[in-house]
């Protein structure tokens, strides 16, 4: 079940505008004779959304061909714009020109230059275009909700001028890591510190270079959204509609001698969350912070909420965030927030001899701790982020913490057994199922028919029928 | 995915006849645009099985109707056989004719009368005559697997002459219970105890009356399993079939002051498996018994091995049998058994005031000791089957116990962690998947071109595109 599963059922569309990194189990629709042309195909492709316009944004070739089998509506765009060859995602708006050379966005040493494309052709401003479009062409049409998902910041990391020097190496905040980490690390993040990307990603000449690139990158993405925002405001769009910004990861850019996002440290995991709720319910808490800890898996029951429905929280873990929009007061929140992390399709993997079901990652994240169980028989992480806010220190291994270890290892397992069986059938329904059995006819543990209601025997008592007379 | 989708994929198909109680996901299928009226959406309603004949044999009505909307195939075959009314299955198969009255096999008390019906026309030789019209029509055809399921031994407890006192209430086996086990007994048991069911079955009248009839029931069952196997071997399919017999759960019959099936005691979770293996590779284990954990998720597994594929074991949890059936020494098998129950169906839940998807029971039991945990903050249930064969003594507040209850503990949580989100890709893809980035163009981590071979780098360096001159 999707969020567009979910909210159809309110009434309520689902489009998909951008990058949805996610492909469809092909066989598993063939064995339900489900084809990608029908309706339902197609959203069953697109993890329930109806495509307005879906780039994933990672067009790289290789020797091997494409990395995505799709094609790119992006690409098709720069080449109505005049741009050369098969590929100008590649070729203008991830690479730069420099000096006549091709200086492509794929090696971060090109990160501070401009990418060989003007700035309203690259990619987050053509994708705000097509929210637009979107939006314009949906302002009399029933209720939606709209995954409008940017490409960038993402590698390759390269924007256009005038973002490409706006921010200076001067300006970037100081990386956050400590020789101590690389004492003894814990085996997982020790792969994850001597990969390709955590040694790049340890270099300051790396940091200089792409971190001006990546706060560029956010800043257009910022400009971009006030253009959104103002034009949904000149719509009339901001009466009527809940915007929630929300990203996937952080990245690592440093950090903790990392790159990227593999592991569950706060730069990594702790995504930015804003909504603007127009519900005037929400009013007292306009412009508030919340420190709770809410997940993304939170999101889709906010949606169902928001559009009047009833969470099926027989199959959506997360829980509706209206309590905090509306202000309400001891809301009973949850006390620990999980992520999972699979890398076995890593190098990683392989090198630290597992199996690919071993190569799992469970975090366990309270107010005060960070804890990551490892599969594959290795010792925990913790981190203390009130004592130690950076979280440096790891103290898997500390005997002052087993009680907190194992009390982490509780929620783990009280997670592990959540739910999961009873997709089909809610709360509310089960409720409902609960005696009445006698009313079809069931008994169960009955020695003698006086311990019923007379009601339900007489079509099990009266005179015995005749068997028949051509029995054998 | 179905046994049916596992067996398939190797051109095996998978028949059902007789009882499968389970009920189709009608708002998934339509939800995903499947009609029952297709073939697969007919598997899909099925449990993945073709239907030979599926008669789930509880044709229950009661003043809201019948209990099962579905058309049992036994009453109609009771109805070309003379009997009268609409429902022959309840008026001739489960009641007895006491002197020209009915006698319903609902009530217990008529257990010991013979049910107003042939022997030859009751429900298990029905079932066997269709199972070998399967095999008969079956012969010339390809390979298949056959889930033939008795509906017999259940309730309605009620067997035809002469079963129904070939057993006398002498030949009983002792009931297994304590006194003690009424003395604080865990929560939930406690409820099991105490409802219908358990006081019942708690009541020697009942035991001395039902358990012969159950025992007749048993005996018809082996007199057509006899029949059955002698038609195979007549029809010379002892020699390309592998036969399995089992079960869905025990019966408490009294046992530990219970009826039914509600608990995780050996009476209930200690079901029979005797496998025939016609392969010569078994021969060195005929009449061998095994005292290994195994569970019925073993099947799935052991089929498809049987029938030459490969398990898919990002899907399927259970493990193929074949290494016990071929006499493999050393086999490196699970610790421990896993079985769950929800009960939020029943009154027990409300009584406990219990949320329904708190009304969960997980069982964990090793070769010594079986271990129980409720959800809603109860303490867990341990039996020593060791020290106390009977499980009569519960250890879940021994002190002695703290460790065995922690290790079992630490299993729940390993099985709450078994991989469960990766069932589309198998562990031999995702190995197949690692590294070949830069095959499909994809670097990450790279600083300089220098750092890729050049072979790699060839359509990202050179000359840079120009562009476009209509650029605004």
């Amino acid at each position: 079940m999707t969020i567009g599963d979910h909210l159809r059922k309110l009434g309520v569309d689902s489009w998909l505008i951008g990058k949805t990194h996610m492909k469809a189990d092909a066989e598993g629709m063939e064995r339900l004779g489900i084809s990608r042309d029908s309706v339902i195909g197609a959203r069953v492709s697109e993890c329930g959304f109806d495509i307005y316009e879906r780039d994933d944004g990672l067009w790289a070739e290789g020797p091997s061909g494409f990395y995505d089998n799709k094609r790119s509506p992006y690409n098709e765009f720069l080449k109505s714009k005049g741009c050369e060859g098969e590929n100008p995602w590649r070729d203008y708006a991830n690479a730069a020109d420099d000096g006549g050379d091709m200086a492509s966005g794929w090696f971060m040493r090109h990160a501070s230059k401009p990418a060989n494309i003007a700035e309203e052709d690259s990619e987050t401003p053509y994708l705000t275009s097509r929210i637009i479009d979107f939006l314009e062409e949906s302002k009399d049409k029933g209720p939606w909700l709209c995954h409008a998902s940017f490409i960038k910041p993402h590698w390759p990391y390269i924007v256009p001028a005038p973002y490409h020097n706006m921010y200076g190496h001067n300006q970037i905040q100081p990386v956050v890591r400590h020789s101590s980490e690389r004492d003894n690390p814990h085996p997982v993040y020790a792969q994850f510190q001597n990969n390709a990307i955590g040694q790049a990603f340890s270099r300051d000449e790396v940091l200089e270079t792409v971190i001006p690139a990546y706060m560029g990158l956010i800043k257009q993405c910022d400009d971009q959204l006030g253009r959104l925002l103002e034009y949904m405001e000149r719509a009339g769009r901001m009466e009527d509609t809940m915007i929630v910004l929300t990203s996937d990861h952080g990245d690592y850019m440093g950090d903790h001698w990392l790159g990227e996002k593999d592991l569950f440290h706060q730069p990594s995991v702790k995504v930015p969350l804003i909504i603007y709720d127009p519900d005037e319910a929400a009013n007292g808490t306009r412009g508030t912070v919340v420190d709770a800890l809410v997940e993304a898996i939170d999101l889709a029951p906010t949606f169902v909420e928001a559009s009047g429905g009833v969470v099926a929280d027989n199959i959506l873990e997360g829980r509706a965030l209206t309590p905090f929009l509306h202000g309400k007061q001891n809301i009973n929140w949850r006390e620990f927030a999980i992520s999972e992390y699979d890398y076995s399709a890593t190098p990683m993997c392989a090198n630290l001899n597992l199996e690919p079901r071993e190569a799992r990652l469970f975090m366990v994240a309270d107010e005060r701790y960070t804890f990551m169980h490892a599969e594959g028989g290795f010792r925990p992480m913790l981190f203390d982020r009130q004592e130690d806010p950076d979280e440096f220190f790891d103290l898997g291994e500390s005997e002052a913490h087993t009680a907190v270890i194992a009390e982490m290892y509780d929620r783990l397992a009280r997670w592990g057994r959540r739910m999961s069986q009873r997709t089909t059938i809610s709360d509310v329904e089960i409720e409902s199922r609960r005696g009445g059995a006698e009313e079809v006819g069931i008994f169960i543990g009955v020695f003698d028919e006086s311990e019923v209601d007379t009601k339900y025997t007489a079509s099990l008592t009266g005179p015995s029928k005749k068997r028949p007379n051509n029995e054998t």
